[in-house]
């Protein structure tokens, strides 16, 4: 099969690999239908820290192909959604409702069949993993495909910022990144309910879809200048919801100055060289939740329902499209900033 | 008046002060009826820090004296509980319930008559701060002074690690610290629904009303090896909700270590040199809140209730009782670790 691996940095390649195959009874193989690049994608890509010739990509929606014989979930021919992390689906950290964190679980982006870029995907722990789309899957557009594949990472990622912050309705929400999961961000905070929401955002094409999906204040500073905007815009009390969606450390110092006294930041940017004014957060009881989104949780819980319904439509962060032949130059055109999120059509449903 | 006044480390005194004036319409002056010694006042007793000749003391319950042209709250003969933190209560971040953060307000235990160790007590934006007290005070007996009177602080902050760590039924709950808060802590667990209360204690007395206010586990050890002990206690997953009531950065440390994946460490101690592993907390969902109680939100909420009706006794934290006169005993019996908490009489209804 055709499969999308990391030859160094700022190198793509797409190879050929052998089709993964069951190799546990739990397990699950997938046609990949739609997959896509992440911006968590960049970081190896820009930097390396991953070894050369391995199968990259967490994201993908598919036909289950064949299944394991402990399998429930689904059935051959079945539409699944693929979450990024990959869970036992029964342990205490699964049943509280955050199965990315599982410990007898893990991440997709690896070799052994389990890169999303690629045309078909081994998936463990199928039966805490996978997310069943109903419905009649030969029906789906590509816009519902778009949208249904936001589900395997950046809108449940947004949506865990917004969670994670207890954006409640009527608030005031910050939003920072302005990638997919960022804008994402801005979308789950209009679902749960927030009246304005300031977007930090120096991109016209991102703006613009920021305003779409919810957001009513555009913020181009950063640093101590956007301290004082978003403090100017909130009366100087600051913002009762904070989404952080990029992991910088002046990203999460920004987040963190900017949220009222008694909010929370949600963070969902990897961290990298991120500090924490301990003291700070605690005498304005400001809080710190997030991390790796629990992906199924939040399309079985709601999300799912509100894309199958046309409630919201996620995939418009894809604004370029790429066969895995192409694989370079969907990388290249996000490293780039020449598209927010590249599609990569792998089969027809 | 008689007020308690800091002399200097491990010295107290109690010294004739003025008796406190109305000196804005929004002020109460209250007769204080008990108050008591924190354990963060040690801080100061111990290490200094503060200036000499200083009025102390942040937790009171009394009668109203007299009251400012503004103040509406209440009226003269009123039973009250003064809590630790006074605030406007109109601001936005009062009214997100978070007074104890009120950029208007500040904290008890100071000069002009603002301590509440002290005979009289001058309480500012009286109608922000103040919780009335329904009922005919001079049926309260001595114990529900006592736990009135942790109304003002220790009960409401261990209620808000309980809150802020977002305790549900059926948890498994650790709390750290054994003093006054963390067995309220305790307690407040018990009140959210905590099923299993592992109280981490190495003393007999403190064990004894930890396991009466409804711990049903004490862990006497501390760092690595309470890692262990809690871990191998939930098998090997942690805990559902984390009560950080100390504040140094050992407790930090072990609380954040021994959260189960997605629970959040509500801590209420006052940190000192904590540091925090920020990619630690993201890459397990572990969340970090609290700081100081809002107070008045939780008292008005159901804790007076509850008081009240007799439902809960958190005034078996004092074990202990002294006089103004007697300041220096009460502090030296808390730092001595003799007595849980202080009580101090100072006047009667």
């Amino acid at each position: 099969m055709k499969a999308a691996v990391f030859k160094g940095v700022k190198s793509m390649a797409c190879e050929e690999r052998p089709k993964p195959v069951i190799t546990q009874p739990s397990d699950a193989i997938i046609r990949v239908v739609r997959a896509c690049v992440c911006g968590s994608d960049l970081w190896f890509y820009r930097d390396g820290g991953r070894p050369v010739n391995t199968q990259t990509g967490h994201e993908a929606i598919g036909v289950v192909e064949s299944i394991g014989d402990d399998v429930t979930v689904a059935k051959p021919g079945d539409f699944v959604i693929v979450p990024f992390p990959f869970s036992c689906g029964t342990c205490p950290v699964c049943k509280a409702g955050f199965e990315s964190c599982c410990p007898h679980g893990g991440y997709f982006g690896s070799d052994d069949g389990m890169g999303c870029q690629a045309e078909y995907l081994r998936v463990p722990e199928a039966n805490g993993t996978l997310v069943t789309v109903p419905g009649d899957a030969s029906t789906f557009d590509d816009a519902m495909l778009a949208s249904l594949l936001t589900l395997s990472d950046v809108m449940s990622t947004g949506y865990h910022a917004a969670a994670s912050a207890e954006v409640k309705p009527g608030d005031t929400a910050v939003v920072f990144g302005d990638g997919a999961v960022g804008l994402c961000g801005v979308l789950s905070a209009k679902l749960c309910g927030a009246e304005r929401i300031i977007a930090m955002s120096r991109h016209a094409d991102r703006q613009a879809i920021a305003r779409e999906f919810g957001a009513t204040d555009i913020v181009e500073e950063r640093g101590d200048d956007a301290v004082a905007r978003v403090l100017d815009m909130t009366d100087g009390y600051g913002a009762d919801a904070v989404l952080e969606c990029v992991g910088s450390a002046q990203s999460n110092d920004t987040a963190m100055k900017v949220a009222r006294a008694g909010a929370i930041v949600g963070r969902v940017g990897l961290p990298h060289g991120v500090e924490v004014d301990v003291p700070g957060l605690f005498y304005r009881n400001v809080g710190l939740r997030g991390g790796p989104a629990p992906v199924r949780t939040y399309d079985l819980q709601g999300l799912l329902g509100k894309v199958l319904d046309g409630d919201i439509h996620p995939g418009r962060v894809f604004t370029a499209e790429f066969t895995l032949d192409d694989i370079q130059a969907a990388y290249e055109a996000m490293d780039e900033r020449r598209t927010v999120k590249s599609l990569l059509r792998v089969s027809e449903v």
